[in-house]
């Protein structure tokens, strides 16, 4: 082991108390949506005090409103700030995105959690908490990272970029702004919860509205109505047909082990307003899964002729046709070259920090890394301690040891990637 | 014809067009849910120019909440009043109180609707808006019936006791709330919409909610969670076979043209919250529809039981049971014997007016009869103009003629029950 892996991995190993408490402030704020203004600020504090030069703003939203590649639900992003953090190479070396975001889903039903969902409890070297794998912990193993390189007196030729963005969950308008202040970079990493596992292509995703309409009657005699509760079982189980023939479609090996890789998720239903009224029309709301090769456009398309074809399958919506509307959160596709630099850096330090061969895999989900890589011109691995499966779970937790893996990781990677300024030092004075 | 006959037909006949301008009147005022007061104003109005004793009362809540068949979503009745009027008999008639209520479901969705909702439009000798069948134009000819006798001078000698009532949509507080206050008489008519066909038995009905749970997880990922959605399906088809199963059992000649005797309505549904979430939890709510010889206990049982065994159909159900909620309405069934006098009366009445014998069905909804028939010992028998299958719909209308064949029959009707005080004096005096 090399004295830097030594030293970066002692530094870990002592500051892990204060690794842990500053996580867990993290998760005791529930920042979802129009809510991440005091995370923010606390992000903002410890970043200021690592010695980086910071730039905390609140997205334009007449500004990102005119860019092809906005989506958000809101116009106004009052309390919901962006902040970004530069540590400035020495110069020579090469730049990097590190991409966090701090907003979170709902906590959903609450009593679904065995623990507050903003508690932060710590049981069995676990966290619990709404947002600690999607994904707080990255961004913590991200800040500790830099945090080990400032204290062990480390400098980087390359610079740093940090951004901590909101609106990933609904959108990406967040990391959008921070590319349009100018903050990209050669290349990026964004620790979202992959079980540190190395995700160079990255699903995008789309999400829409299907509005199901029936014709409303007195429950007491149905038979005279068409309920659009019964019709939306009809869409749904269409929905699904087309969910698996594009799924039957995807050969990319990197997908093997995913059982569906690029699902479409009816997250949302609603409808009726009586409940003695037969309903007249119910709401559905979902995503859909766009493969890292395919044009969003061409997926779109695709679910708007499978919508058209349902008069096929029932006459009634030859009648009252299916409305679909596409709104809100559009996350591009992305994908970085196998053999890219930075892939390498990122597999060797794992290997050298996990003693195993990474497992390198397809996201089974839309990142901010489609923004990133497309808008900004800057190619992403995503990469993190999180753990998949649990996020928008109620229950999700992460394991703090992979926080301070990932940060390890991540550490030597920076140095790998933008170059030791140390080294050249002591060589200049050698 | 005899003169009364004669007369009561000529006063309709002249008092058209302000019988139809008091209705448009009527529906102009959107009377859904908590929003009665204006049109109570209205009516009230009405019955003070007629010479009646008018009560105007706001419903007591806490008095109301102690009663067992008490059902509402509300606790408190503001901006609802309860009016009636008492048309004092001379003595020695039988009593009839003409029940019929103000509130009106919501519109729904507004697009349906090729007229605005609230217009009153009159078009081809129809009435067109919300509330119009259900029931105005029943209660339109409750008026103008009792305006013919006191224009004719037509004395009777029992009691007419005009119900205007609120919250008949959502569990009979209104219609209670009379009984209780003392309104109650040897027999009831009620002008919901039955096309003018004669319903002595009428289905009850209650509400119920079902809470279907699944498991959260991240839309890119939804083969790790469970999605409510999804499982709603399920709990739909079992509801709809409970359904034939209880209606195959109805046997009672009065429902052989109805194709579904007793339905259970599903009118609502609402889960999830967020489109590329699965859905963790949805929420169903209905009516199951009690036939007229059943207890409305024994009913309540049947559905608990059916979604108890959902658990054999789809083991997530053991793991996660749906959850059965019996919540805000509730309407008794009722019967009036098939050889009451009142029904002699009426439908003696209905052919002498219409030229033709009346049809005598079940009613396929429930009403405030089973209150009245139940709880108020008033044996109720519901007749009126609208149009059955426009209940709840969009387009809702009513045919104006039926309105002043209903009032026509109703008039005669009143006469032959409560007694005609007139004939008597004339015979004191000869």
């Amino acid at each position: 082991m090399s004295t830097t892996k030594k030293i970066v991995r002692e530094w870990l190993s002592g500051n892990r108390e204060g690794g842990i408490a500053f996580l867990k402030q993290l998760v005791q704020v529930p920042s979802t949506q129009g809510n991440e203004a005091k995370v923010q600020q606390i992000v903002a504090e410890k970043l200021f005090r690592l010695g980086l030069n910071v730039d905390i703003w609140e997205l334009d939203g007449e500004q990102l409103k005119k860019h092809p590649y906005f989506f958000s639900s809101r116009e106004t992003f009052e309390g919901s700030p962006n902040v970004v953090g530069v540590l400035k190479g020495s110069g020579g070396g090469r730049s990097i995105v590190l991409n966090g975001h701090v907003d979170v889903v709902p906590e959903g039903d609450v009593r679904q959690w065995n623990h507050d969902p903003y508690s932060g409890e710590v049981i069995d070297g676990k966290m619990f908490g709404r947002g600690v794998t999607d994904m707080k912990g990255g961004n913590v193993s991200l800040l500790l990272a830099i945090e080990a390189l400032q204290s062990l007196n480390i400098k980087l030729k390359g610079d740093v970029i940090f951004h901590s963005v909101v609106e990933e969950e609904s959108g990406g308008a967040g990391t959008l702004a921070a590319i349009l202040r100018g903050y990209t970079a050669d290349a990026a990493i964004i620790p979202e919860p992959t079980n540190l596992k190395i995700f160079p292509k990255q699903q995008g995703s789309k999400w829409f509205r299907l509005n199901v309409k029936g014709r409303a009657a007195h429950g007491g005699t149905r038979y005279h109505g068409v309920s659009a509760i019964e019709k939306s079982i009809v869409v749904l189980n269409q929905i699904e047909k087309l969910e698996k023939i594009r799924n039957e479609r995807i050969d990319d090996p990197l997908y093997s082990q995913i059982p569906i890789p690029i699902p479409i998720n009816i997250g949302k239903i609603e409808g009726g307003d009586w409940p003695s009224s037969v309903a007249d029309v119910v709401k559905l709301e979902g995503r859909i899964g766009i493969a890292p090769n395919e044009r969003i456009e061409d997926a779109q398309n695709e679910l708007e002729k499978w919508v058209e074809r349902l008069a096929d399958i029932d006459p009634w919506f030859k009648e009252s046709p299916v409305e679909l509307e596409w709104f809100g959160a559009r996350w591009l596709p992305g994908a970085i070259e196998l053999d890219h630099p930075l892939m390498d850096a990122l597999s060797k330090n794992y290997e050298d920090v996990c003693d195993k061969k990474p497992i390198v895999e397809a996201s089974p989900w839309g990142t901010d890394g489609g923004l990133l890589t497309q808008v900004g011109s800057t190619p992403s691995i995503v990469f993190g301690p999180g753990v998949t499966n649990l996020a928008h779970f109620p229950n999700e937790y992460i394991h703090l040891d992979s926080i301070f893996q990932a940060a390890e990781i991540i550490a030597l990677t920076l140095i790998d990637w933008c170059g030791d300024a140390t080294d050249d030092a002591e060589e200049e004075s050698e």
